[in-house]
């Protein structure tokens, strides 16, 4: 998607040679035009596909996610980091953070995830991939399908992209990054 | 809004006469399509006035937070819970979790709340509007002007709704509730 790498290469910050800041467009402050084109993208790529959710891990992927389920016509799903007192039935899943160095706990109310459901899951990055194994085992235990998977910045030195492929799943990334080098980004294709 | 209250009274479950439970519509699992009119309603109602910013706490704000910034043309400030390990020069403010009977530092990117900027607060709850405070604050140190607040859903019985109406706000609650009684809501207007 040309525009959000140029949004990218004009808003964002190499800290270092594995993070890009982008704090000004996607995650902190978000540029709501272009968050509803990213919607539209992901939308138009994964359309053919039967999804009955899409699911996001909160908070950094909310945006993106509802952006695009509202043009699917399904509900959106988010995975709380913290189980919410309110919570009556939850599936768990751990989550090792690299940046933090250690694990925490995602959860879901059961009802929301049925088994033979076909799920979309959609966030603002992929590193390492952990957010998304997290979800894929809550998937797992609810018997839920999880048939796309919808990223709008992609680490792809890191390990999260060759997880993904490894295992078969349909990813499509907005702006694949192949590398960070000398603070410039160089882009996958 | 008529059709918020209805899916509220359908899909919502009292807990107790405080707490009413709409993780299946709202802040859980989100339906994107009523969520999308919730931006609407705030929309028309704050289109007049001029609005720099929409501003909102992570995470369960986002979405109906998103939806009217998107109308608005304007870009979406989500406060953090948690520093960001990339936020160079923070505001901090704190917040009183009745929920959880504790303070937590919530925080903002100083460049991203400026000086004269005008902010729409939009959340999904108003109880006993702490976290509003919090945002309050950080717009104080910011010297940022809080415009307006947008509510999903007001307890008009606990404190929030009375320090917002005392301080003079322009405040529009979408479902306020005046009590919950026996399981059941009753709608203050």
């Amino acid at each position: 998607m040309e525009k959000l790498k140029q949004a990218i290469e004009t808003h964002g910050k190499c800290v270092s040679d594995e993070v890009v800041k982008v704090d000004q467009i996607i995650n902190h402050q978000v540029d709501c035009a272009l968050m509803d084109e990213i919607g539209q993208a992901f939308y138009d790529y994964f359309k053919a596909k039967p999804i009955d959710k899409v699911v996001t891990i909160e908070s950094s992927g909310i945006a993106p996610a509802y952006a695009c389920a509202l043009r699917l016509g399904v509900p959106l799903l988010i995975i709380k980091k913290a189980q919410p007192n309110t919570m009556s039935d939850p599936l768990f899943a751990k989550v090792f953070s690299f940046t933090k160095r250690k694990a925490y706990s995602i959860c879901v109310e059961r009802e929301y995830l049925k088994p033979g459901e076909h799920l979309l899951f959609i966030d603002d990055f992929l590193a390492n991939g952990e957010a998304f194994k997290g979800a894929e085992e809550l998937a797992r235990q609810a018997g839920a399908v999880i048939d796309g998977v919808g990223i709008v910045i992609g680490k792809q030195f890191q390990n999260g992209q060759a997880y993904l492929d490894k295992h078969g799943y349909d990813v499509y990334t907005l702006a694949p990054i192949k590398e960070i080098k000398d603070q410039h980004i160089i882009w996958a294709e």
